[in-house]
């Protein structure tokens, strides 16, 4: 255990307003309005800075998701506040906490991505990250005047000019800029304003970006991109990768993959930190843990799980008996093995039948740590030890009580391992990180 | 003093974090670092709340302002907190109070603007306004990829179809359409939600908006413009206007005109608030009052003033003595009679050396009402009393003093008088205001 006492797990809190579980909103105690409830997110957010979370971080979406209807009526994921005006209202009541908001590079303008996260910088002493998202929903693209989504690979390349201007225009002023002398009446040196000028392939911008430096130098980049484009990109730029390997093996072959990238850019590896997404069920026993979840995935309504059960399987699972176990023959099929494989591995390991298995496809079927303080605290042990995270993205199953069970539970098993921070070390979320404050490009 | 009683002042605070006047950071007592310093703008937010002021205006520019670097570097105005960060920050720490900012109907999307906005609206509990402004300063352009500014009918033409989108996202789901109710798992009704599907010309939108229906139905919605496209503009879709009147007859022209134009539009007269910007400055006597916008005028630096004077001028001014008077005989030139006789007529009036007028034009030259309390309110009254407006749109001299004089002397000198609240009538901006709440254009 002597490695890991040196090495300590970062953790972020991945947030939709009722959870990203869509049976959530059912569960008792729950907190169904909280997409428009401030006082629900300020009780969330104060919690997890208490417990010395590293940040507090927004999903997002463009759009109404494309789901047939039977299915977008049962989601409370339809809607919720705008991550930026949320994340600036929700830095005036904490003070260490980072804030990670989701912003587009298809349909938003650099100078004004640049100039929001600058500004929440300022507003929250140093605390802001920005979630790079290429935006893969092709539903978006009809909310901004366009019939043809982006192809993925002109996405990923408009990314990359897009980060190279946002930074660009962040270090529009040097840090000593403003001098606001009143005797001589000058107020900043212009000789340290850069003017960007940028003309590219996707992108034209003049500058200079008219806000000053922001606290951290630049916000902290965050990418989710497990593609080979996402993943080029994110050893390139981003400092914190949220993503989405099914076990621990497959996490440990990413980490890898990214830390060599990361090496092979040139780049420090302990400059990125790799922050698997979990969906994390804390009990009194692993029975309890297990059976909370069950619980929670029979809010799912079968008539929308049904629906995702059958992508997962290729075939249309509305035949099976929801309520005796999934067919050892099932047809043959175009669709991937590997997610077929998955499905009949979990319906054997947990014994689920197929009513609970389309309501787990239906809830949260990624990642997940279900059992006691100590049984999660011993396999996320593991995964920091065997280098498959650098510490996880939680995503709580049900609020506030799935928070509150990490938040009370949890965080002290690992604090009292010493695998996680007691205080936080320092104010700004590039502190809390390790992460080092990045040189202006145009000024010393 | 009747019809006073019954009538009464609307009041909203334009703001810029030091003043929107140059030499304002200079002056006794001021925050020269306001732009980034949260605490000072919650302090004066908090002091417009206790005064009950209708709203706190944040103005706004896209670009860093194209100046002669001798200007540009004596300014505070260059770099600030963009407005929708700035005012969620703020929202948490007011309870009444109406929040408005500027966003560009040019430089963004509607999608963005309708969602930012809404959601701005039910952090706040129903305190959002929406100042529309078609950006006119060319600088902008640039910064978000064209080469050319859009023409100035071409920027109204898009305006007017953008707020006929915005508006009709906001309406996206009826205000009952949430049920969330756990029994039978449904949590919307798809029935009460509407895809707006617009083509137009300058805008393809789909919808639905990702968010319940503002608070307020639509925040408020502000206009600044004076030009022809501007008034009509306004006068169908705008509820208040903030415009800049030289005085009080040009006032009432403007008043009238876009209060007939407003019926024109079948709208009713008072849903529409003509509130003109005037810059404030309170003394124990006139003569202090003078004296104390002469000791802020001197603060602008004589370099970046002589332009502003030689521009309303049309000649070069910085031949001219600057300690002595404003010669008799000037040259013939293009520039507008109108504002060269306002230059002659300010230099008698006041008896303004060339330097005095220079400092004027370099730091407000507009409306301004400059006095005791008792002499503001006298014209106050006038103002209102005859048409010229509903009440103001407040800029202070110099911050805190110059909002302080405003909050501890005028305005309980106009609530002594019945020309303004003494508490605020209900809690939603468009309560303040006397506004109806817009029903639904789709469901009843």
């Amino acid at each position: 255990m002597t490695e890991t006492n040196t090495k300590k797990l970062h953790l972020t809190a991945f947030m939709r307003p009722v959870s990203l579980h869509t049976g959530a909103w059912r569960y008792p105690g729950a907190y169904p309005d909280a997409n428009f409830n401030l006082q629900h997110l300020k009780s969330f957010i104060t919690k997890l800075e208490a417990a010395k979370f590293d940040a507090f971080f927004m999903a997002d979406h463009l759009a109404v998701l494309n789901m047939p209807v039977e299915a977008l009526k049962r989601s409370h994921t339809v809607t919720s506040f705008e991550p930026f005006t949320l994340l600036s209202a929700l830095s005036v009541v904490t003070e260490k906490i980072g804030l990670a908001a989701t912003a587009s590079t298809t349909y938003d303008e650099p100078y004004h991505i640049a100039r929001r996260f600058a500004s929440l910088d300022h507003l929250s002493g140093g605390r802001a990250a920005w979630n790079i998202v290429t935006t893969g929903n092709p539903e978006s693209s009809k909310n901004f005047g366009r019939d043809q989504h982006m192809e993925h690979s002109d996405r990923y390349k408009r990314a990359r000019e897009f980060y190279d201007v946002v930074t660009g225009l962040w270090d529009s002023f040097a840090d000593d800029a403003f001098i606001r002398d009143r005797e001589s009446g000058v107020y900043f040196d212009p000789d340290r304003m850069h003017v960007l000028d940028h003309q590219g392939d996707e992108l034209r911008v003049r500058g200079p970006l008219n806000i000053a430096r922001p606290i951290q130098g630049w916000p902290v980049i965050v990418q989710a991109g497990q593609s080979d484009p996402g993943r080029q990109l994110a050893a390139e730029t981003a400092e914190v990768v949220f993503c989405s390997p099914r076990d621990l093996a497959s996490a440990k072959e990413l980490y890898a993959d990214i830390k060599g990238r990361v090496v092979a850019a040139g780049r420090d590896r302990n400059h990125l930190k790799i922050l698997p997404a979990a969906l994390v069920v804390v009990g009194a026993t692993v029975e309890e843990a297990k059976a909370k979840r069950l619980e929670l995935d029979s809010y799912v309504h079968y008539d929308s799980a049904i629906a995702s059960l059958s992508v997962s399987l290729g075939v249309d699972a509305s035949k099976f008996d929801p309520d005796g176990p999934l067919p050892t023959e099932l047809p043959d099929t175009n669709a991937s093995k590997t997610s077929r494989a998955g499905v009949v591995q979990l319906s054997q390991t947990e014994g689920l039948t197929v009513r609970q298995l389309a309501q787990r496809y239906g809830g949260y079927s990624g990642l997940a740590f279900v059992g006691t303080p100590e049984t999660i605290a011993d396999e996320m042990a593991v995964w920091l030890a065997e280098e498959g995270a650098d510490g996880f993205t939680v995503t709580f199953p049900f609020l506030p009580q799935g928070l509150d069970d990490v938040t009370e539970k949890l965080v002290p098993e690992l604090q009292r391992r010493g695998l996680f921070r007691k205080d936080y070390e320092g104010s700004t979320l590039r502190e809390h990180l390790g992460l080092p404050r990045p040189p202006n490009r145009f000024f010393e």
